[in-house]
């Protein structure tokens, strides 16, 4: 069984009025804002957060890939989940699944983000480090998948 | 004692990270976003969205006034609180409180919204119907203050 | 040489400065925005919305896929290219450049788009009307590619 | 004759589909986009930014106000228009003005924003530096009104 892809993040946002567009359901752009903030959940629990703080190596968004399964309107509450099922050298790829409570948990939209990890001081990618690396297998072992 | 302003409604939002700007804290614009949720939450449980389901007579937004107290960092979560403060012919006034569990309740924001009742089967204003007036005072009657 | 893929569609838009997220780059939401407006400009010039308006078969959007090359700032006016470079049977596939001017027309970001055929009156898929066929290659032949 | 309220900014943007909300006109928080994008024009412009650059001295909004006249579709391109009407010892008020190119230069909607004078260095309001006093009505001396 693989160290990865256990889905340890999962973010409940209630959905506002204001995303839906003309067509009356949750605008495209709306998943990838959601995708977003449970990938800074992510970062922050896996310790990336401190590391860019400390080191100043932080991850960067290389690539973004969204299933859109079923409309999602307002009100209604979703879930995003999240994990990491790849570590390469420099780079690293996320998994998404968003469920929705009003749809009785059917998931709504599924993704992919290719990250790539920088370092901003000297301003080029950079090997993942080791303790990184381990803080993320440890993180991804506290999953539910 | 008044029978409007009693802030029948309070909605619990999760800060988003893309709502931050590039000054690190929530952006202006996010606090009318939340708002208008909290807004339209009123306008479901008041009946006034049915209202317009049925009759065609619904709000249009006139005026939006905010003063920016504190300002917001993520992760957060907001409550919004709305109420209407006073119901003239063809429109009403609305308030509202937003606060911060990070700043433990804190009021970081607080506004106003005038509203127009709007009748858009004739594609004019016309007088809030009795109805949905008896209706906004009850709901207010539900409320903490 | 095909009769797709000629990128008919190019659309000016300034930067906002809000569009930019915490880490003071444009936030990756923004950039499926503005392919978003590339598209509904390319479905209105080629004929689609019209279509949507009088029988009630119009696109609905299935998958979005961003690669993120440069990070774009404030002030900067991008250009959207659209085309389209598949269609299948009941869908078709379009895809998108985006340019920025303060970077002498460097290419900032691509993408592709799938979208489903739609029949909102029957509620379920349709297979494209000839019509459309044609107008969308005509469309096309417009194009600089 | 005031030396402010001289209009010396023209910002134009053009609409996106998606700033259209579930009732098919430009959302209501776009306006204070709109407004922030012209604003930091302004501060651009006059030098304020390069204050804040150099200085560590820049504004915080304090309130804004919005007059929501006639509702605003896509396609459209709306003109922002920025002034400053008022100077205080640590503050300053400005003045906006949206237009619409669809709506032959109507106005859609006016509003005000309230800023401080903040002092980031020491984490307090400041009264306005002489300097920038200056550069401000330099500046809204080039205005056309």
């Amino acid at each position: 069984m693989s160290e990865l892809g256990h889905w340890p993040i999962s973010v409940e946002i209630a959905v506002q009025w204001g995303e839906m567009d003309a067509l009356n359901h949750v605008n495209n752009t709306v998943f990838l804002r959601w995708m977003e903030t449970a990938r800074m959940n992510y970062f922050i629990d896996c310790g990336f957060s401190e590391l860019y703080e400390s080191e100043g190596v932080g991850p960067i968004l290389a690539n973004i890939n969204v299933d859109y399964i079923k409309p999602v309107g307002f009100p209604d509450t979703v879930t995003i989940y999240n994990t990491i099922t790849l570590i390469g050298n420099a780079s690293f790829e996320m998994g998404y699944r968003i469920t929705s409570a009003a749809m009785d948990g059917a998931t709504v939209a599924a993704g992919t983000a290719s990250c790539v990890v920088f370092d901003y001081r000297e301003g080029k990618s950079t090997p993942m480090p080791d303790t990184l690396r381990t803080s993320i297998l440890e993180f991804e072992a506290s999953g539910n998948a």
